[in-house]
């Protein structure tokens, strides 16, 4: 407005390259922000991984990253939220794996099992990032645990796993896709937080593998032998 | 030692008095000590449900319950602490009541579900005390952790409403009752704490029932009807 009061033709002209330019690639502008970002990022992850994540400051993360402060803060409004688009990265990694594997047409539980032990995988091997990750989807400021599950939807991702054998009327009925998925992740969310916070000697695969054992077949005994053998047995013919 | 150094004889008598005393009541020093936690321990939940357990310092609680902030500590080494007090108590409520269903022979899935209710409630009504008691037991210094999970044996209990129909082949054989129980109890823990954490608007029970349906039944379509009125049947029999 202001540039148009002062420079209007010339401004119009600018505005109207500018917005044919906009349409084929970033501005420099943009891409020199995105170039920030992903400095920052890395050089926080970098840090969290070498100091620990709650031994790291955003003073530290700014320094290293040759940035002040508020710069700092104008792309990440706190320190977990570096950590949320780590998660959501690895996530975006594990659902591209998993939907591929259902575009082959191998069953559904076989996905749902890989993803288990990659996520298992994944957490042992980042434990010093996914732990406060963990955390950061329990916080008590309700936004900022809603701005964490909405970074990580992985309840979403078991979802779409599940949906053939939801459509075969594999799954029980009597709840909805979006519940049984959201629980089933959640099993996943406590696994990792209590693995992390007090039995890290113990083995998260074999934790989490139990758990989701008791998700997906119950605690009851089935009276007709091993249901998901049968399941896969009707899903392949 | 110091005192026997300087009134030996006489300090060996009041030892050996103190001895039998001690055998039949607590010293007068005992129940001092006693009822000033009593009152420390109520002065704290009281001001917790006013003012909010993180608005609440350990300050606050020493000044309204007339001792020094030293004293308050060496009561509770930390505010947290207070809640496990609350929570064995709540919890040991609960445990009686099970364990007296039981004793009357009423079927142990009735049981467990009667004992998920009353937790529901109880988490309800008790929010502001259930939900950082929830995080206490996620606290990541293992210590705390630890010490919070021994006050607060609901796995056990679980364990032990469960037990009978472990004997009777009526739970999965593949799984320790113990594992099975502790899953259960930590699908409590994981709705408590989503539940505090951001959906108050939702029935905490309905979010639990629904999870303790999956943790039971399974969210693979069982082949012959309802298993658990099955195995209600079979029980009665």
């Amino acid at each position: 407005m202001l540039c148009e009061e002062i420079f209007p033709t010339r401004c119009r002209l600018a505005h109207f390259i500018g917005l044919g330019y906009n349409l084929i690639m970033p501005t420099l502008r943009e891409r020199q922000k995105q170039r920030r970002r992903d400095r920052i990022f890395r050089t926080a992850i970098n840090l969290f991984r070498e100091k620990g994540f709650h031994h790291t400051t955003a003073t530290d993360i700014a320094k290293a990253s040759h940035v002040s402060r508020g710069t700092f803060f104008n792309y990440y409004a706190y320190k977990e939220a570096v950590l949320l688009d780590f998660g959501a990265q690895q996530l975006g990694e594990l659902r591209e794996q998993a939907l591929a594997e259902l575009a082959q047409g191998e069953p559904p539980l076989q996905i749902l099992r890989r993803l288990w032990n990659r996520l298992a995988a994944l957490s042992e091997l980042e434990r010093a990032l996914l732990s406060p990750l963990a955390y950061e989807l329990l916080n008590p400021d309700p936004q900022r645990a809603k701005a964490a599950f909405e970074a990580l939807p992985l309840g979403d991702l078991i979802a779409e796993i599940l949906r053939p054998l939801k459509a075969q009327g594999q799954l029980r009925q009597d709840m909805s896709l979006e519940r049984i998925s959201r629980s089933i992740a959640d099993v996943y969310l406590l696994s990792a937080l209590r693995w992390a916070a007090y039995t890290p000697g113990r083995q998260l695969s074999d934790e989490m593998t139990k758990f989701l054992d008791l998700m997906l077949e119950g605690a009851l005994a089935r009276e007709t032998g091993k249901p998901e053998k049968a399941a896969r047995t009707a899903q392949k013919s």
